[in-house]
């Protein structure tokens, strides 16, 4: 199986395609413009034009091999659209259009329908009632939203309002996705079905899902198993209590069931759980990282604080504060001052710059028994200092020492840390803001590590 | 006691300011140049004139009434200039010079004897080894640190780093602060005696304070006792875990302790906790809201997923999502589309717009089963809508009803949200981006409103 088609088409048609800006038909081709793989085309009943570009009013008219159709007609039309899609030999359809099965018996009976002809075209279906889907590493954005960073994370989200605001959130926090899908009603296509498609892209290094309700909790389950085995898979399931799942099930329509029974059946299938946005974005942004072969933790730091607050999240989620070696401490203590802290966390106290971080990394990361490093950074406290230099410490020691063991940052100072991030982030380490960040992080990485059989302690 | 002499001092001396940017001397006379409520000298040794202004070789040698010093002398020196302090008639010191009581049993003793010469003189020091403190009403900017956004939360960090660190990292946020103080080694004030302050300090309307160890954990729980009858108090005490416990004991020299012994005193002294800095700053910015009546929240949303994630987070805090009256759900029936889920969380769906939300939060406010609100906006998916008319739409509402219910927004689209937040802080209701951190703010109204006895449920 492949959906290729869906993430490098041919060629896209937009049908409903606008002029109008307030209309979805306007932003969904205008984000298109920048598809960087193939013609993208305007389909529209009245206008000859459509911002600028050469429009059709059927898609059966284009001039060229359309793979992937984006409709956002209205709900009237959108029948007839799909077996129009069907006729000029369409692969992929993405169905914005709302207004189905998230309605009630009558609007699921009619996706039904939709989904019978496309499938008797051979055609697929994402949607209906969706944002969109986007791949970031080859321009396309067929969604009306604005374009995801480009990443390693692929996304996808069964609430569009909150995939959509989660690219702008994640823009703002300076956090990529490799691909975006608007999982909507799931009339066809499911998350089980795109879970084994993204097992097999290279752009992606982890999954991450939001959840609200599952149709086949059983195929899930079952495909969750083997993908788990090559690639992480990162789950946020609302509706942990009660009133959620309440909500969540008059929400998409879906069966929310029990969460512990979720949870539950999650796990056993290699799945890492997600407690809140934030704590899925970390956990997917650690898998740049190699994984570690322990769960031991180091961790060095400019400032105590934010070493106890790292060290506390880091003993919540079942992960060590190693024991340095004595020979590690004896290095540290060589050229460390003298009111450093040499045990972990180490406190290379404020005074730390980058030749500190260099030397702290080094032989942290030579320590056999470390399996993995957490570097703080919190706002360096002397006049002219700037954090990049710290960073570029750590980046030359993960450089030399070169041992394979995850290392993940972590910069506390707004926007005064953010050119230290990005040398970071280049140098392919993630950074964190927060301390349960960061740990949830780490967490992750021990998680996929027994997941796939590098970490063989107990479960 | 009043420490207005810490905060409102009539004059300022900066002993150790320089003409050097890579001194903290340098920073510190830098910032305090905004201070509104009197003026500022610089003391220096060596230079006739630092930063432009005439400079004095001695404290003693100022023509006017220093209340305020802030030393920023090598160690050596500060003896001395302390004891030159007290010959002028100094009320207060901040000793930002470092190599005290952090450094071991020595340093311990030459931080009391200081204290000693102090209190002979009538002096009293924040300090030694801290980064200063602010008052944001008046431009007082003794740290070197930028300043502090305005606002109405008084925060203490036992963290120097981390304080900054939190600085910077709320201007980004737009969160803003009344007081900072940094209170490093607490050699003579601790945080007991500020928090006494605070309690009657009316720019103030919160007390946050970062713990990483207490001195006198009794003299602490009994203030505490004291100030939460009139103000909150919110509590993020580093070193919840062994390992972080044992970290900070060697960090702060101050005994960590078990944690779930402070946990229980804290509570015990009507002290809210904090989980994160996130939780806590969350927690303090909810208190320009009325407290609620009771622990029954409604939710109204434009998505069905951000409102499940909230109701989650509530029911995890052990509020409750009420059930609306039968009248409001008619209500809201006769006005929103269909589609829209007319029970708690409300969904008016992606199409609602200002009108929408005005009417909602008009009902929901109006309802006897609601004591408190929380409005959520994630991104409008209709082409030209802003998020700013639909908060409008809220503040209408509130402004209209005023039945003195407490309200929370919760906007989920990171940049795009920044006008219609800015439109929300401005009428006074504090403004979210995650669900959990709407939920602890709303869970902190009720500890609070608990503590004062407005709200009379079981503990």
């Amino acid at each position: 199986m492949t959906f290729d088609y869906f993430f490098k088409p041919k060629a896209i048609a937009v049908i409903g395609a606008s002029n109008d800006p307030l209309k979805l038909g306007y932003e969904v081709f205008k984000n298109l413009k920048g598809y960087q793989d193939g013609k993208v085309y305007p389909v529209n009943v009245k206008d000859e034009i459509v911002q600028g570009v050469k429009a059709y009013r059927n898609v059966k008219d284009i001039p060229d091999d359309v793979e992937l159709a984006v409709i956002v007609v209205p709900k009237k039309f959108v029948k007839q659209t799909i077996i129009d899609c069907g006729e000029k030999g369409v692969k992929g359809i993405v169905l914005i259009t709302a207004g189905f099965g998230e309605t009630g018996e009558e609007g699921k009976k009619e996706e039904c329908e939709l989904v019978e002809i496309a499938h008797r075209y051979g055609m697929r279906i994402v949607g209906p009632n969706c944002v969109g889907i986007m791949n970031t590493h080859n321009g396309m954005n067929a969604t009306f939203v604005t374009n995801a960073k480009k990443g390693d994370i692929a996304f996808i989200s069964q609430s569009g309002a909150l995939g959509a605001g989660i690219i702008y959130k994640t823009i703002k926090e300076g956090i990529g996705f490799s691909k975006f899908v608007s999982i909507g009603n799931m009339a066809d296509i499911d998350f089980a079905e795109f879970m084994e498609y993204l097992a097999n892209d290279p752009e992606s290094k982890a999954i991450a899902l939001y959840i609200e309700g599952l149709r086949d909790g059983r195929k899930f389950m079952e495909v969750a198993k083997r993908v788990t085995k090559k690639k992480p898979v990162i789950v946020l399931k609302a509706g942990k209590s009660e009133s959620g799942a309440r909500a969540a099930s008059s929400h998409t329509g879906s069966l929310a069931g029990s969460y512990k029974i979720y949870e539950a059946a999650f796990k056993q299938s290699g799945i890492i759980v997600a407690e809140t946005i934030d704590d899925m974005l970390s956990m997917a942004r650690a898998f740049t990282q190699p994984l570690p072969k322990g769960k031991r933790v180091a961790i060095m730091t400019n400032a105590g604080g934010p070493g106890v607050l790292t060290a506390d999240e880091i003993d919540k989620r079942g992960l060590k504060l190693t024991n340095l070696e004595e020979k590690t401490i004896e290095e540290l203590r060589s050229f460390l001052p003298p009111m450093a802290a040499v045990k972990n966390p180490v406190d290379m106290i404020a005074s730390a710059r980058g030749e500190d971080y260099y030397r702290t990394a080094k032989a942290l990361l030579e320590d056999p028994n470390v399996d993995m490093l957490i570097a703080i950074c919190v706002v360096p406290t002397f006049a002219g200092m700037t954090p990049t230099e710290h960073v570029e410490g750590v980046v030359r020691a993960v450089k030399e020492v070169n041992n394979g063991k995850p290392v993940l940052g972590l910069f506390m100072a707004g926007y005064i840390s953010e050119p230290a991030k990005e040398v970071l982030e280049k140098a392919g380490i993630p950074s964190y803001e927060r301390p349960e960040d960061v740990a949830s992080a780490a967490c992750a990485l021990v998680e996929f590590a027994k997941d796939v059989g590098i970490l063989k302690e107990e479960k």
